[in-house]
Formats: structure tokens, C-alpha cells, sequence
């Protein structure tokens, strides 16, 4: 049996959630999960390069080769919007410099990839999340149980498991 | 006579304009300029990666001491709008990881800077640039010369004067 070996993030620059799973023959493990959180008075330039600092630590921990990410979008502008933003840009750069695949997947697809309908609500979400990780309590906070979720979307979808395939032969 | 070597930069995803100024005694003395440019067909976490190593290298021949980059404001969001601030994010951990002291201007006061008026034409800002810098053409692209009028902004900042005061302390 291969294992795919995903980790999931939920992106922020206050905080980051993640959560590491592997996945395969339809079953997952929950390796670690957790929430990266930056000091509100710091300078910017520090916050992101802490995000990167600790990101990384947690991918030589756990050594994933996948991430999913989830992507953004914004009904209104606002500063809060550029800098996750600009946490993001951060997070996707560590990920390619620890060579990971990266998924990314807007709020709709994971709620349809975990839950099966798009319009779920938050909490649906959540519950099957830690009922498919086996998880005996919900993730906190719930930009970590986001991350589980993104994870789990990632495993699921049909593009992660046809390169999982590539990656085999 | 000390002098602040700074690199001004304006941020984006396709095209990153950057100049490197001296600037000590009311003078200024242009060192180089140009503009990173990424390939439109590319996934975004190599974008992001291109656009890391390609500032390092600038950064690491030309050792400026601090940084100039414009700020981000969006009228209306857009995908765009989030992938500039994706990269104005690894630009801001490149400054960081190199150790500049980073300093951020709205356009506004790009142009009070450069031409004392805060709604100057941009043929005004880029003429006045030119015309401190004592270059006998524009540079181009525009986002090079942006860029340019970043980096004055930035020498005539009195942030950044009382910085580098304190720096020679």
C-alpha cells in the first residue's frame, strides 16, 4: 500500500493552521497538526519570515510531499486582504523550496470534497473532518481544523491521487 | 561624506522593476536598474521562486543596505490584486533574509516625495527622477522607473534619514 503524505494549511499571517495526514486505500492517519501564530506588534518583514521559519521546521518534521493550500478570495479589499495575501505568497514559496507539490482549492471544493456539498455549514465541515481523521475532538482553533479539511480535500481530489499514480512509476 | 546605498522596488508578479541609488549630500549616484521578469505559462510557486532568486542575486551584487517598496492599495479585488501581494510577500522575506531595513510608501507619497505634489503626472515623477538620478534617458519599463522613484522616495524620507543616522552611530 502507497501513502500519500499531505499537509494541509489554512493561510494567515496572524495564524497559520496545519495539519499533516497520510492517506491511502481510502483511509486516513492523522500524523500532527497545530497553528503557526505570529506577534500582533511585530514588524511585517518579521512575521512573514517567522511563518517561513516555522513552516519550515513542521515540513522537516513531518516531511510531506504534497501540500494543499487553500486559495484566496476576497469579497472586499482591505489591508487584512493584502497581507494574508502576501503570508500566502510566503507559504507557497516554502513550499517550493522543500520541493512539495502544491494543491490549491477554493472554500466551495473542500467543503464539496469532505462534506459532499458545497453550501455546507462550517460546522459540518469540521465534524466530518475529525470523523474521517479519526479524531476524538475538534482541531483548535479552527483555522487548524480548516487546514485538516484542506488536507482531506487535497487527498480526495482526483488530480492529488492521478499524480500520486505519476509519482509511483 | 556616508552614503545609503538603497534598491527601490516595485512589486508584482509578471514584472518586478528595481533600481539601486547612493544617496549622501543632497546627491544622488544610480548604480543599476532593470526589472525580474517572470514567464506568463509557469505555475505560480516558480514564479514566486524566480522572482526570490532573481532579487537575491540583485541584492547580493549590489549589497543596498535598505529597501524602498511601494505599498499595495486595490480599488477593486481582483486575482491580480492578490497574486502582486503574494509577491510583494517573498520580496518583503528577500529583503528580510538579507538583512535590509525595509521601508514602504504609499504612490502618494512616492510622489510628494519626488516632485512635492501628491497628485503629479507620472511623466512629471519619472521626469524629475530622471532628472535627480542624472540619467539621460527614462528607464524602461515603467515599473523600472517606478521603481527609481521608489528608492528617491525612500532617501528623502526622514524616516530613513534618521535611520541612517542612527546606523553610523
Amino acid at each position: 500500500m502507497e501513502y500519500q503524505r499531505i499537509i494541509g494549511i489554512d493561510p494567515g499571517y496572524a495564524i497559520v493552521g496545519w495539519g499533516v495526514v497520510e492517506y491511502g486505500g481510502n483511509n486516513f492517519k492523522t500524523l500532527g497538526y497545530g497553528a503557526i501564530r505570529t506577534q500582533a506588534g511585530l514588524p511585517f518583514d518579521l512575521r512573514l519570515e517567522s511563518i517561513y521559519d516555522e513552516l519550515s521546521a513542521v515540513i522537516e518534521k513531518y516531511s510531506p510531499a504534497e501540500m494543499g493550500l487553500e486559495k484566496l478570495y476576497f469579497a472586499k479589499n482591505t489591508t487584512t486582504a493584502i497581507d494574508v495575501a502576501q503570508a500566502r505568497g510566503v507559504i507557497t514559496l516554502c513550499a517550493r523550496r522543500h520541493g512539495l507539490f502544491l494543491g490549491e482549492y477554493t472554500p466551495l471544493q473542500v467543503k464539496q470534497a469532505v462534506v459532499g456539498y458545497g453550501k455546507a455549514e462550517k460546522n459540518q465541515v469540521m465534524h466530518m473532518t475529525q470523523m474521517l481523521l479519526g479524531l476524538s475532538e475538534t482541531p483548535k482553533p479552527d483555522d487548524t481544523a480548516d487546514a485538516l479539511a484542506i488536507a482531506v480535500c487535497h487527498a480526495h481530489s482526483s488530480f492529488s491521487r492521478f499524480r500520486a499514480a505519476a509519482i509511483r512509476r
